[in-house]
């Protein structure tokens, strides 16, 4: 469906002919997102700059039935940015990026949605302040996606996500108005928990026009370390171990041999190519002492556990090195084949052992290589199919493998999504993980905030 | 508006007949709940003892238009469990009363609506583990009033507050089905965030079943100290240099003058009575030494700031006692009157100098005695209005104050309520505090929940 030229020029009349692009080499680009799924070219898409001028667009889009899908930097993996219907409009938000203000002493600070989650933190360190969420595209991923998708990250385990850091907003609802929900104090119970609700809405439920995020003082230490062995087990069981003792790592990684070998060919990070997974754990704290103590015991635990070799970071060229492996598992991964698959299935910590079990069963079973890594302390694995969509034979083992990851997830008392969203790719699940009655009071919400359901249409509930 | 015998017998068939309330002395007591308002009548109050016979209830109820108002053990603040309309039905979760279960491996909870903050409270002790949400009713209070108003306590500073810990539900809907939430793991972002909507929705999107809590591992040390100033405005600032300078202390609590009189006179704690105002403090940690220095920095924060003189708890009895006079601050101010209007208007940290200011000019502009007191490290104080109801003229200038208490709290941005929520006290307040989009989107949200408007009907929104 093309748009019409008089609405394209009503569009220019509210944020200036630059920020509207038409053309198919611009359109192109905001058709697809990180997620494997067949790009949709949008309508039109849009820039603006100021909070007026978005509340103008999304009431002139609604006001067309236009469907809205909102785009930070397109990093989502379930295909939450990627237009579903005929004459979508795209609104970026990459030109809505000010940092409005990091107040010091009342620990929060104000943004607009484009900003950029690791220019925020660093701006947030050198004020001596810390925002903890770290999701793995923060180089690039923005703070309204971020929120949009409830982002998790490496420091969950001890810090929570995104969610945990939402102090407020303000949204702009289909009538093009501002809703404020939420304050710059920590205590706030006026009116429903509209900020906590954007946590994972997908875009479906009203633009985020600004966004107040708690900050907190930074640990005072910091110890990296890296432990090996030789069975799968025996790195989940020093999982379980760490946490029964009562010690909460910032971050508590773990990698699959087949992760490992694959990092180390890329990064010549001195990986132990041979070891059947790794941990990677980072303890941090207000006190060096706590720090070391916290160490020790991990360390006790995975030796326990039987690990048959542990390093500590002693610099912090080395401790950035344990991090830069791990940041790396996706994109070594990636390389290894044309399509890459990432699944983000979560379950209650002490499941972590039945859980690889199963994938290493399923990928046998369809005949896959899979690697697994991910946020262990949260239980939160990212089993990745390495295969090529093209194939179509091999394509549909993945399909029913992912299916059967699910399974195996929900049996284990966990859930489809612990961080990436659902995006496209597992409405169709949602159902089987709650019921029908779930689904819809879900909507009933949804449908009261977006009469026409145009907000991110067919996305999250089908 | 009398309810009528076959609808009695319906619910006695339901739940049977010693678990439904006719009589007038039963109806009474569930006419009134903690805040100074008119009481009102039930038509019915019926005490479900399962899950099956809650959805039942409630499905009876609502297809026979009974406005429904769920009470605990009616402890808030703000009206939220007097029955507004003629013909309501009280339900009562006091027989859902049941720990589920106390995960230790995966640090989780998952209780029934009734159980009591305290015991919950004690039971995770019991294993090891701590729930750190402590509202000041926590020896009466209910979890599933916990979440309906996402009560605070005095470790909000550190720990956060009742919504911080809420990692699943399930709630029953108007059609007396049940809907799922949230997830026994630490990271979920499945369907949206309707366990976090949950939090302060006060009774009015649907009848919490069961809740999911997070737990964490308890602190290894702790150290109180009471630091007394012959300036209000010498401790706000010790709070501000506590804060700015990244000490979280795990309770940061505020009495003036007038609190330390009546709670002295009342419980012989020792407090100083001639001091402006003292401030109590928790430091809490992972390690004695840790503990040990915050201590010293936040003694240091104080002598620098003016205090003349800190004491330290010496021995477990004394910190008691410390804690002991500041939950006995209500009490003690309640018994000094016969009426006690208690505000929780809430603003920025920072803020609370000119807050204190506020207060004290107030009182003197509409000759009154307020007492003030309440968690200064989250910005949330409890001006306390000590005043008899039957004097007309004198309630007027009460009612005048605190309009003048939410302008001041706004003006500094901050908030009508940090943790006791809006019920009918506060609902007419909170256009001012957003504006007319916001209450319209956050009807559009009840309505969709509860298209009859039935949910403790008159409350919260008008």
């Amino acid at each position: 469906m093309p748009i019409s030229p008089a609405l394209i020029k009503e569009f220019q009349g509210v944020i200036g002919a630059e920020q509207v692009f038409t053309e198919d080499a611009d359109l192109q680009c905001y058709s697809y997102d990180a997620a494997v799924l067949t790009p949709v070219m949008p309508a039109l898409a849009i820039a603006p700059t100021t909070q007026e001028q978005l509340c103008k667009c999304v009431k002139l889009a609604y006001d067309n039935d236009m469907p809205i899908t909102v785009r930070g930097s397109g990093t989502n993996l379930s295909g939450s940015t990627i237009p579903q219907k005929a004459g979508s409009v795209v609104i970026l938000t990459n030109r809505l990026n000010r940092i409005l203000e990091i107040n010091e002493e009342d620990l929060y600070a104000v943004v607009e949605p484009g900003v950029i989650t690791a220019q925020f933190a660093a701006a947030v360190t050198a004020k001596g302040l810390f925002y903890p969420p770290d999701p793995g595209s923060q180089s690039i991923s923005t703070l309204g996606g971020n929120v949009a998708h409830n982002a998790g990250g490496l420091r969950g385990l001890k810090y929570g996500v995104t969610k945990d850091y939402i102090m407020g907003m303000e949204i702009v609802d289909f009538n093009g108005e501002l809703v404020k929900t939420g304050s710059r104090t920590v205590k706030y119970v006026t009116g429903y928990n509209m900020a906590a609700l954007m946590a994972a809405s997908e875009g479906t439920l009203g633009i985020f026009s600004n966004i107040i995020f708690k900050l907190v003082p930074p640990p005072k230490a910091s110890k990296a370390m890296l432990a090996e062995f030789d069975d799968v087990n025996k790195a989940s069981a020093s999982v379980a171990g760490i946490i029964s003792g009562h010690i909460v790592p910032c971050t508590l990684e773990f990698l699959d041999n087949n992760c490992i070998k694959y990092v180390e060919a890329d990064t010549k990070a001195g990986l132990p190519v041979d070891a059947a997974a790794i941990l990677l754990i980072e303890v941090d704290g207000g006190h060096p002492q706590l720090v070391e103590e916290d160490a020790a015991k991990v360390m006790e635990v995975c030796r326990k556990c039987g690990s048959t070799n542990i390093r500590i970071a002693q610099t912090a060229e080395e401790k950035f090195k344990i991090w830069e492996a791990r940041r790396n598992a996706l994109p070594a991964l990636a390389r290894a084949r044309p399509t890459t698959v990432l699944e983000d299935a979560t379950v209650p910590r002490s499941q972590i052992p039945a859980m690889v079990a199963a994938v290493n069963e399923i990928a046998k079973k369809y005949k896959l290589e899979i690697g697994t890594f991910g946020h262990a302390g949260d239980g939160n694995l990212h089993p990745t199919i390495l295969c090529d969509r093209r194939d179509k034979e091999e394509f549909a083992r993945v399909e029913a493998a992912v299916d059967e990851i699910f399974d195996v997830a929900l049996k284990l008392k966990g859930t489809l999504s612990g961080e990436h969203g659902i995006g496209l790719a597992k409405a169709k699940w949602m159902e089987k993980e709650t019921n029908r009655a779930t689904i819809d009071f879900n909507l009933r919400l949804r449908r009261a905030l977006d009469p026409k359901m145009l907000f991110n249409a067919g996305k999250k509930f089908v």
